[in-house]
């Protein structure tokens, strides 16, 4: 199985509803540091997974949606905390649909899966993991 | 699959036992920092795979109990070798009992499964998986 | 010159005023990996710059002051922008009177000065340095 | 499931062909930070994956093997593309080939699997996986 | 004194000349993971040290001029060698011409200097720091 | 000023004696990734600071005489606390005597400064800085 991770970045102002959240109810914010993992399982005609430069293309127009904002107030998240796992799965569903519509090129239509990861501190992180 | 990762660090002094380990069977040292992976199929009600804070507490709790120490006079280590392998298992198998016992509630219980990565240097490392 | 640094980190909402600051005038957030940076010229009676369990327990208590708020709320910001550099030299200054108040105990007043450096992300960072 | 990743790097010059590859058509190169990971379901009589020692020096065998090397006039790798993951698969089996041939020790030989990942910038990388 | 610290890529061939590069002297190549570090002694109008923004920019154009080369077919380098110390003065330079002629902005003329270093790989990197 | 930095690694037990390292007066043990940068004005007739290979070979050399051993039992600290930041002065001194000694070269005799930085874990690291 072969594997090619891009990373970019997205900083966003957000709130979570529920005790378990503590401080972090209050409107706050995180830079997402965000690999995206796309895998297969034989290599293309040009022997890649997928092409690095489209990869990093789509995963920062994907994050440009989101980033320089408060999420609070973006419709697609009502009735939704945005915790980090829930919005690895947001990025990683977003970057699926891409890649079904053929942005990252007919071959990557065989991708087999995805992964997305959001790194919120040097000591916390979560991930996102679907076929495609 | 969802999974959240929490990251802390424990300084314990130890020896190995065995030709194959060469100079580190004297008494020596080491840094591991250490990652904890909590991973499950769905999200809880809160849209969280578990508590980033009482993760990050519990795996706390659990290097505690190490750090600080030399391992060669810890009875709970008499007979193996405490490689880093060996005490990424330990580690993992300490959570996994706090998670059953219910240190990271209730709908932690649903948590599938666990990884916990022990870094020893910036060009080693060592994980043990298993099952929740 | 001796130095010692401890990282440590805070997760902030705020809005930049200036049309320099493009997109990042919308209400949004980040997470600053912050790193203390403490010099002096000799070692103390102990050989340490500073305790760094000491260092760390400060450094936490001045950005608990600043995580999981919306900046655009504090008094403290009034008619200035949170923009990196100027939250760097806020955590030096609020770290600098807690030494010179003694929280780091009798020896470290003869520290020489500080450096507060905050990773805005994995590709900014900016930095604040002072004489203490 | 355990395992046990070592990390070394080689420095290389190639070119890339074929449109999907734009400005890296050119001759140019890359650093790869190279991290190999040895898997076993069980650890060996010495509490072990694999001897760290032992794997970091068949790595790094297999890197000097291509390090400081123009690869497009490397022999081996006429009529294929040099790309981040086909090169983590040729260290892969070359890796395979040694701990086959018992360069790791003879329990070594136990090991179920191996994943090689190439980290060619701050940005990107990419990973081969295989049983061994 | 403040700074800011921008960071960006470029992945380039070359060789070395002098026996002190040993394999080094043959045609390679390397990434070069490059952060540009921008000081002055007190914020702007706005409470920044520069544009983070526009600092990228003028980084990546000044990266981008060397990207996905050989540099032995570069003349800008006859006659020396673009050791990675060498290449960090270059960068910087470069910079310091744009700044100079405004690339960052009027305010930006009020820059003490500049400092870039260039990571060649997770074991070494070089610096060049010069006034502006 | 140019610079070039390499870096090791060593891995030791020692104890800290003094009421202000708490549970640091036990017997434990750390990593220290160790970064040594060399400083000079200006580059010699190969164009670099100093040879990396030769650089980190002496690095290498200096860390064997302390790696994989108990601190606690080695003559050389008796009566000194091998604190993270006293370590690095001693990893320094010894780097200057064998920089002074010629072991880096005679144009390495024109070196103007070293920094040595251990990095104890990811949350906490020291430096010492000295002329040559």
């Amino acid at each position: 199985m072969f594997s090619v991770t891009v990373r970019d970045h997205m900083m966003i102002a957000h709130s979570l509803r529920g005790e378990v959240f503590g401080p972090a109810q209050r409107l706050h914010g995180a830079t997402y540091v965000v690999d995206a993992t796309f895998r297969r399982a034989a290599l293309d005609a040009d022997d890649i997974v997928v092409d690095i430069g489209r990869a990093a293309e789509q995963l920062h127009a994907v994050l440009a949606e989101l980033t320089y904002r408060n999420l609070d107030d973006d419709a697609a998240f009502a009735g939704m905390n945005t915790s980090t796992e829930a919005l690895a799965q947001v990025v990683a569903d977003r970057l699926a649909e891409r890649v079904n519509a053929g942005a990252l090129g007919d071959t990557a239509r065989e991708l087999d899966g995805l992964v997305v990861t959001l790194h919120e501190s040097h000591v916390a992180r979560a991930s996102y993991e679907r076929p495609l």
